[in-house]
């Protein structure tokens, strides 16, 4: 477990040695998977159930093919997190979408998966270049676990992020200059913690076990697909790795295709994917709604644009207002609560459904990243509350519902 | 599990017949456990473990004492919450304090759970008097189920909470006059929809799930108290109904005390309990920061006094800036984020150990009802945000982790 190898070139490092691959690209932890099975594999419901069962039981269940052993406390209550079908979102002649609500772990994002498993295996202070849900997981794990964080945010970042993050007392630090370096400058480590950034390997090992709930949960089948929103590559990294060691486990039917979302205004890795690169180059990104996706320069794209030609799925650039029209359709259809950097996922799976990349022969697990609960409060739109005396309730009630 | 029976006078209904006892107390499902055991007992591991895995299987676990059938969908997913030791926020010589963390249920707080089986129960529009919480676990699940939702709340509701209870596009009225006579008026049914108050027997019937989870997380053995926040008194009512069921299933080495948290500008059930009454007097409360649980003539309010007396617990005043600070504590010293409403009742555990109530002898369970994520925008506190040029960063790190 503790080996770390470079997908790209093949070269090998232990643990601890190198934060990236002397070629430039993320490591990730070399995990054995061959003799790995699902965990009490009789009790595989399939999707047809409540889909919830299995992935309810947090992504410690997997801990024989984590870099880390369970933990107590808040980390060890990341993952295990609700699948089920959504057909009142499901376009007609559409695939099936079954929606892996990431908003309710602990600190309502994915990224508390690896957080949890990251710092249950490191020593000492921890630290993140984030402003928004990577911040606030790191920031609430580091509390629970008694460590100092240091926590690098834009200098951009509103007022209503830094105190949710604060309440967790880091040291928090608004930062002047080029944020997109600063991901760079923590590399070397000498800022006296471990950076759990977002391709970070313990980090990516431990985003991985989405994929092996979606897929557990699909078992003995696989889904079709799996579609999620895509910033600096490191979720996707860690989907594609856990499909390579499940397939290395033998325990997928099909190996599902991966597709990724972006926002169109800043969306570098869907330009490289149409013009046929295996190179990602940075853009000049404009101002979007999904602020938690908004990455021009993405350290781990060249890994996110081979999960996606490696496994045959694809990359969608999104429009703000379809955007925002998916979220809305979410929270109103579904009743789930996104942000619009989550909604680009099911956006993009109605757009591949559309041009018959996906059809109602798929069974499509979208990643619903995080909870829209967090921020929901900084656009409040009231328009649709009626203002009523109580004594006219019944007439105003009955003639709303008629 | 088709009666409802009045704890108080005995009296029995068929379920539709009426919404409260025609004594005036509210009704309770009757369900039978006197054949009920743990599912899958073997399983157990007690809080000595990461206390998580059992109780994440949701709370359809216990579909055999619900007055409901598993769904598919949100609903399927709501329960199952992480249960875990916070030596963190212990107090010297005091109580094993394990926080039963419900603001991860899929809108964030404990509500989900009565929202999720009353649903499923019933047919057609369903509504509820409410601004926070149940508001928004109403209308979330009501359009996960494409149901009509009418949800009514108060005349001073900020317009940031009716924005989140309103992306999930629910009739939503507010209404001037007597709030508090508005449970009232949706108690008859004229209303075209069926109400999930705090304590319609529904409600409580799905709310009682968490003190199963609690005490399966225990098994064999059982926590010695259970420490909750009380507004309306239904969840008070739920986890006294599990105690007496799982009691009755042999299920409890012995029964946990129940002890409630109220603020003290706003605690009823409180000054009832200090004069050794059995019934509770509405009050002038006074604002308070602990807004969800801010209920001067609390509906279920004779119902949490019986349980509490019955248990030989009790109910605990709290200050304003005790409240404060305790919601602090947990989200710096715990990693968990939480609403004043609901920090009241770890501050109230620290209030039992210093009068010797609660000792070192002790396993405490607290319910912590929600997630304070939902609403942390709405108080901006960035006073320890540092602002620092990139190149400064190293030594501002070093300097503050000195």
């Amino acid at each position: 477990m503790e080996r770390l190898a470079c997908y790209d070139c093949g070269e090998t490092y232990a643990f601890g040695d190198a934060a990236r691959c002397r070629c430039g690209e993320p490591l990730w932890f070399e995990t054995d998977t061959t003799e790995f099975d699902w965990p009490d594999a009789s009790e595989a419901s399939g999707p047809t159930g409540s889909g919830v069962s299995l992935g309810r039981d947090t992504l410690w269940r997997y801990e024989s093919v984590l870099p880390a052993t369970e933990p107590t406390g808040l980390a060890a209550a990341a993952g295990g997190t609700p699948l089920f079908r959504a057909p009142s979102i499901e376009p007609a002649d559409g695939p099936r979408i079954h929606l892996k609500v990431e908003g309710v772990n602990p600190t309502g994002s994915f990224k508390d998966r690896g957080t949890a498993v990251g710092i249950c295996r490191i020593d000492g202070p921890v630290g993140t270049v984030s402003h928004g849900n990577m911040a606030l997981s790191v920031a609430a794990h580091a509390a629970a676990a008694d460590r100092e964080a240091v926590v690098l945010v834009a200098e951009d970042t509103p007022d209503s992020r830094l105190a949710m993050i604060a309440q967790h007392d880091p040291h928090l630090f608004r930062v002047r200059g080029d944020y997109g370096r600063l991901y760079d400058d923590t590399l070397d480590g000498d800022l006296g913690a471990a950076f759990l950034n977002s391709d970070a390997p313990l980090r990516v090992a431990g985003q991985k076990t989405v994929a092996y709930e979606i897929c557990e949960a699909f078992a003995p089948d696989a889904p079709d697909a799996i579609v999620l929103p895509v910033s600096s590559g490191g979720q996707a990294s860690g989907v594609w790795k856990a499909l390579r060691e499940l397939d290395a486990a033998g325990l997928l039917s099909s190996v599902p295709r991966i597709y990724l979302a972006q926002a169109a205004r800043c969306d570098p890795i869907a330009r490289a994917y149409r013009r046929g690169d295996s190179c990602v180059e940075p853009v000049e990104g404009e101002p979007t709604v999904a602020v938690s996706i908004n990455n021009a320069d993405p350290p781990s794209g060249n890994r996110a644009l081979a999960a996606v030609t490696e496994t045959d799925g694809g990359v969608v650039s999104v429009a703000e207002e379809t955007m925002i029209a998916e979220t809305e359709r979410l929270a109103a259809d579904a009743g789930v609560s996104v942000e619009p950097s989550c909604a680009v996922a099911t956006a993009a799976v109605r757009e591949l459904a559309a041009s018959g990349e996906l059809d109602a022969a798929d069974d499509v697990a979208v990643i619903l990243t995080g909870s829209g609960y967090k921020y929901g409060a900084s656009e409040a739109d009231t328009s649709s509350v009626r203002e009523v005396d109580r004594a006219d309730v019944p007439a105003a009630v009955r003639d709303a519902m008629r």
